[in-house]
């Protein structure tokens, strides 16, 4: 697969088999609204960066099915003048969405989409791939953020990533409040930082490590990042580092960082940061990395490690341990008529109808804690009711209101501008400060709270009695 | 991203700026060796199914910077007589490799790439992104099939795959032993078996369950599969399913599966099948999903459960819980001279030289349960030494032996013939029967021994005490 390019066959074949049977039916212009949201926040925390609806709406507005994807289906033995209707296809809907960059959280709807069933369920499959991911991503190193203070974050994962899903990855990163990547491809596409030091392997070429080191210092001046591990962090690759220091510190350059990838990082950053100091070199930096993670970053800043720069990959990209954010996309209306789902647990049954989602705001315009979904027509709850426990029950006519879902797409066609990733990030980095800390906290973080509005809880109830006899 | 390549620029930062280096230094044709290798089995297990080499050798008979690639670098500073080199920059080196679908264990080298040192360099970021993911996932599969015996195995992942790289998940479970999958992108362009059913919106869009069902059927009379779970499993799905298996019957057709997608999967199944039976829909199959992995699939076999197909989904295509396989790339030889990365533990001091890997064999050509790395001159080492207690020593010269690293690539051409994916997964099914039971149990499985052959073992010594001292 060196080439690729999304078509309409980036979907399962479900939704094709789907979209025959309302095709064949005359169902083929039944509106339908469809909500994405996900049950469960990833890495036991509190929330979840929203990304990837750039993306997402880019791919949307162009999307159609390939003849290569009309030539297969046909082979599939689909109907005919269906797959002359696919031929054509292209997607034609509305959505709703919070600001790309917002924290989410659990059972509210995150994205609304509206158009006929056929196009809301072949784009089912794409959408949840990548909000799913991207978000992940993004909440992954918006937690490394959250531990790593202003130090430099860069991205080290494309060798470890989950093949082409590596680029987004890398972007996602960044969003979620990484500097810079390793992954040239994406940093071309996406306008990102790219960054890189050097491998074991440049040393071993050489005869010797300072003639290694001496050599990619002649060939990067400017930039130089030395490596210390591949002999002796301390007793060779350190005091080569500072040989070279001083060479360049002769041609009125300075060594930029020396990094550490092997070892106790702790007890090697302070023992590095000493020497190097003891030399006047204050101002090299010290990059370290290997599997490192939210976790052991703070193990590592809480026990004093000098370290400048990390260097973050599997656990990064692969979004470890969690790898996957369990977003669903469920039917809550058609042909007008609000839908459900039923399930043996209340936690699974879907909320009906075309919904808002307001935040609830505290007077400074930060997160109070909690949000409100309501149908459509309802303006300004009085109360929010928990999803699945009756009686509790919260005032929230005093709090002033956000409204979450916003249209991006009309009829296929995108209504915000597109954003450069740096801005994205720094609106990230705005709604993380703005989160009071009991829900950022990475053991047992306190719930968010969601509501349902009194006229969504009572249609809900509705449907479910309607339902459960039929 | 709508719209993707692999071009130069699928790679990490420092493998250019080390290229630019080795350019400036005169070293762009020194010849250089490397070795893919791993060091873990993931999922505790004892084995990797090896696979993402077609699709490797594929991309780097075409591998090279597109002007967007070559522009970008410039953005980025780099020596402009370099940026000249790189725009005519093909991978020309060559590679050998154990068949695709074989089995590898750790420590022991995967593939051997050589060429001059940029070209080695610069492939290292796809090379390691490839192989890594596409083994992790074939591995994954092997692991269900080994549980599932000749029940039919899909994969339903995409929509939790990490963004494109999903359609290489789709062909690596297919490799391990999948059947089908529901990815018609990667059906499409692997030629794969695609398999859908239904989703609950489906049934949803209708005002009642029965009438979806019978619309479905109408428009898949010969695939119809139904979902019972929308509203309740045993006292709405099934009786309805059953009236449309009636129907059906009556046109001369055969309902062809029900779907349990929650709940107890173990009682609703044996539950479904008694019901079905009784009705004399002996044929009519019970597929079964919901966050399935082998673990899962095993116990509920176990439990009796009467399940005919698996949709496996997220745990399938993340390779969940491990999301990585920690496979490296490093260098072995350049200017001809064998090299050494020395580390704090001898588990991570690498293979000098150019190798060979041969496996040792059983009378009947089975697994032994052992293989010899030696160098590339030896021919039929008479003992092999544990890699890092050098008092173990086996005597292999009794052993037939097989060759493991071919020769796949030369010059940048492709040696060997493309392979038809049903033709890689019989011969993983193959290795895999051949293999012991004791290597290939879940809980803490047999080791399989890995050798060095006296000569590997003693250059490395020596060169681990050259280096030790520099």
């Amino acid at each position: 697969m060196r080439y690729f390019e999304i078509t309409g066959s980036f979907t399962d074949y479900y939704q094709i088999t789907m979209a025959q049977a309302y095709f064949l039916e005359g169902k083929k212009d039944t509106r339908a609204c469809f909500d994405y949201f996900y049950r469960k926040n990833p890495f036991d925390g509190g929330f979840v960066v929203f990304t990837g609806l750039g993306d997402l709406l880019n791919i949307l507005k162009d999307f159609s099915f390939s003849d290569e994807d009309i030539r297969f289906l046909g082979e599939q033995k689909l109907n005919s003048e269906f797959l002359r209707y696919l031929k054509d296809f292209k997607f034609r809907g509305s959505i709703y969405a919070p600001k790309e960059g917002d924290l989410i959280f659990p059972v509210r709807p995150v994205l609304r989409v509206e158009g006929n069933i056929i196009e809301c369920q072949i784009i089912e499959t794409l959408l949840l791939n990548y909000l799913n991911f991207s978000s992940l991503i993004s909440t992954k190193a918006a937690r490394i953020r959250m531990v790593a203070g202003d130090r430099i974050l860069s991205d080290f994962g494309l060798r470890r990533a989950q093949g082409a899903g590596g680029l987004l990855a890398s972007k996602a990163a960044i969003l979620g409040g990484f500097d810079s990547t390793s992954d040239v491809y994406a940093a071309r596409i996406y306008h990102l930082n790219v960054s890189g030091t050097m491998a074991h392997s440049f040393i071993q070429s050489f005869d010797n490590e300072l003639s290694a080191f001496r050599h990619y210092a002649d060939a990067h001046p400017d930039k130089c990042i030395l490596l210390l591990d591949t002999y002796d962090t301390l007793n060779s690759g350190l005091p080569n580092a500072i040989i070279i220091a001083k060479e360049l510190e002769a041609t009125g350059k300075r060594l930029l960082a020396v990094r550490l990838d092997s070892g106790d990082l702790a007890y090697l950053s302070k023992k590095t940061r000493k020497i190097l100091n003891d030399e006047g070199l204050y101002d090299v930096k010290i990059v370290a990395s290997n599997q490192l993670d939210e976790y052991l970053i703070k193990s590592l800043l809480d026990q004093g490690a000098e370290i400048d720069i990390f260097g973050v990959g599997t656990n990064l990209v692969t979004g470890s341990p969690d790898a996957a954010l369990d977003g669903v996309y469920k039917l809550s209306v058609s042909e007008n008529i609000p839908r459900l789902k039923l399930s043996e647990s209340i936690g699974k049954v879907t909320l009906p109808g075309f919904k808002q989602v307001y935040r609830l705001l505290t007077d400074d315009n930060g997160f109070y804690g909690g949000e409100v979904v309501c149908l459509d027509e309802e303006k300004d709850p009085e109360f929010m009711i928990h999803p699945f426990e009756s009686d509790k029950r919260l005032e929230i006519k005093k709090y002033p209101k956000e409204k979450i879902l916003l249209k991006v797409m009309d009829f296929g066609k995108i209504l915000i501008e597109d954003k450069e990733p740096d801005e994205i990030r720094k609106f990230v980095h705005t709604q993380i400060n703005k989160l009071p800390e009991e829900y950022k906290r990475f053991h047992n973080p306190h719930e968010y709270k969601i509501g349902l509005s009194n006229g969504l809880y009572q249609l809900r109830e509705k449907l479910r009695k309607k339902y459960a006899k039929s």
